[in-house]
């Protein structure tokens, strides 16, 4: 199985899934082509949540401003699975917890006993353009790497070890705890709003067990277990579904009302 | 074959995809993740319009403004076919159709000897999130009744006869009819605006036969066969693919040049 | 393999999938449901830059703004490949395409010694609707081309080869030189606008070989090769993954940056 993902809009995904049937009969599975145009930072997050969600794959994944540029192109490979991208960074987050076998929940720092991943370098021929690398360059080494087995990647032509490559870590908050370990406050920021306008933190979800109610950046707002929670049109802070703590509106826009955007700090005081 | 609908927009239904697949390896079709966001009744206009297409699926639906409430989770028996989705009415209408195995044309009430749904509660286990069940309750359901087979759905481990279920019945319109049985007025409602800004009504279309003309709503408006019936800009009403007169502009939004919104009273004179 | 490509958004391609899933198990693959709307000749230059990606393949491609009337359908035959769509010269860019046996860079003229397309002639039972030819026409007969396969279309019911048929020919661009060979300046006009708001031009990318700079309609632009050549929110000219003068903007949308839109004329001075 090939999943595709990328920052392209339609119409351009087509020619990615033409590309790969023209090489392999994989199964094809889209995870997103509307991933946050341009920002590596937000389509690592994407992709940390849902990659872990499929079976043993190869993931194609195109977030890559660089395009064009002498950014290298990379296949990483976790577990079972194998991530083919630019080398910015976008796939490490989602190897990283691919390889470490974990599905959802908040993450968590990557500490140095994390099982490895291991990242290749694809050295691909001369692409047909400067900008559509998602075509010339990343779906045929997913459909090269799909038919010669994740585990096989050396055999691979144009594949080898990589002497470097780019890491990318998703920031993580801080959460200050008093004497009895309940968190006093906490600190961190938007990682993405999703196109409900929820706004998703990287604050961990445990902070609200047992917490009513929170001040975010100085306002309280209660804390709810869903949506349902409050009344329709009302702010509520709760936990998603990726774990971390989300600020809301009940069948209305979180960022609007909270005044957030990507990369907002936040202060969470309890 | 497992179809997906929901309300979700991207990059949501991915995980739905990953979580299927880690079940099954049933083929995954979409019908569409844009369905009218947190309407139940929208959302279930277009799975009667649209399920009934395909051949005998396992259809996986959520639009569920209650998710994480105590609402339960339903699998509804349609002949061939099962519909899985939240208790809130959302797979009933399509289900009544998939039952009788009618296919497009307008509908009709439900009458009391249609042929039978089934419905079954689902008994899901604690769900990973309280604000994402397609992935942590529908989606798991959905793959479990495929492989479990239509037809035995009482092999399928937490699932059993539902005692209760929420139904739903779509608005119908009543028509005014003459000695002579012709058509005098009707009156009706929006049921969904697509993207095209058709304005689609839960009249009948056959109110249109040999009608040249029409009063929406007390403006008096040519009725065509297509929009091409009418110049470029013109307003037109006429019967939609799924049977119901609709409010049209030829090449532009008949919801803006008729000011109708979901849900608006209409009312037709002829 | 079945593609599908149209302009209808969200729901309407799950008809398409229903109906050809009841009728064949060919693989289903989208091309892309979001095509510019009504706008046949923009969807000509879509299909004709991503169908020769695929292999082999039946494709249906609906954009058809004379739906329901007396328009014909057509299913071109084209090398291995078919396409079928309304008889109003969407298919006929992308099919002496795939007949040539080409894939990307910038065309030409179709030449008197193309190898040939043959276009048949659908001559469909009464459809459903006058709305939805791609549910009631298009996707029926994409599925029996598939199943009849596509050297013997003559072995279709109610396939015959077309009398007539609508051409279409994508305009060229006009290229100045001088003494010496080198291009003096240039005009054409713009094809489409993507998803990106980047400018696509039916001027070959090739004159810009050993340009630094370039007049588009007056004002001089840098020559870039990716859009990492100018800084962030500057404006340059490339050559796009199609082959054609594009007018972007590093980060940002040329349509806005340089007042272009479809079918806007385009003069380049060297």
């Amino acid at each position: 199985m090939i999943t595709l993902a990328s920052d392209f809009g339609p119409p351009y995904p087509a020619a990615m899934r033409g590309v790969v049937r023209r090489r392999t009969d994989a199964e094809l599975l889209d995870v997103s082509h509307d991933l946050p145009r341009g920002d590596v930072r937000a389509g690592a997050f994407w992709l940390r949540f849902l990659l872990p969600e499929f079976p043993p794959a190869v993931h194609c994944a195109v977030v890559d401003p660089g395009v064009g540029t002498d950014r290298a192109a990379v296949v990483v490979r976790a577990g079972d699975h194998a991530v083919v991208a630019p080398d910015n960074g976008l796939a490490i987050p989602a190897a990283r917890r691919l390889a470490a076998g974990r599905r959802g929940g908040p993450v968590d720092a990557p500490t140095e006993d994390d099982p490895g991943i291991a990242v290749f370098a694809i050295d691909a021929p001369e692409p047909d353009s400067a900008t559509f690398h998602g075509r010339d360059v990343f779906a045929p080494a997913a459909a090269d790497v799909h038919d010669a087995g994740v585990d096989d990647l050396a055999a691979v032509d144009r594949i080898a070890p990589a002497e470097d490559y780019v890491d990318l870590s998703l920031p993580t908050a801080t959460v200050d705890r008093n004497a009895a370990g309940e968190p006093v406050s906490a600190v961190g920021e938007v990682m993405v709003i999703d196109t409900f306008g929820n706004v998703i933190t990287n604050v961990p979800g445990a902070v609200l067990d047992g917490v009513e109610s929170v001040e975010v950046n100085g306002e309280r707002v209660p804390v709810g277990e869903t949506f349902a929670d409050v009344d329709r049109g009302e702010r509520l802070v709760t936990v998603g579904s990726h774990g971390y703590v989300e600020c809301d509106v009940n069948d209305g826009r979180g960022d609007e009302r909270f005044g957030l955007g990507s990369r907002s700090p936040i202060q969470l005081v309890f």
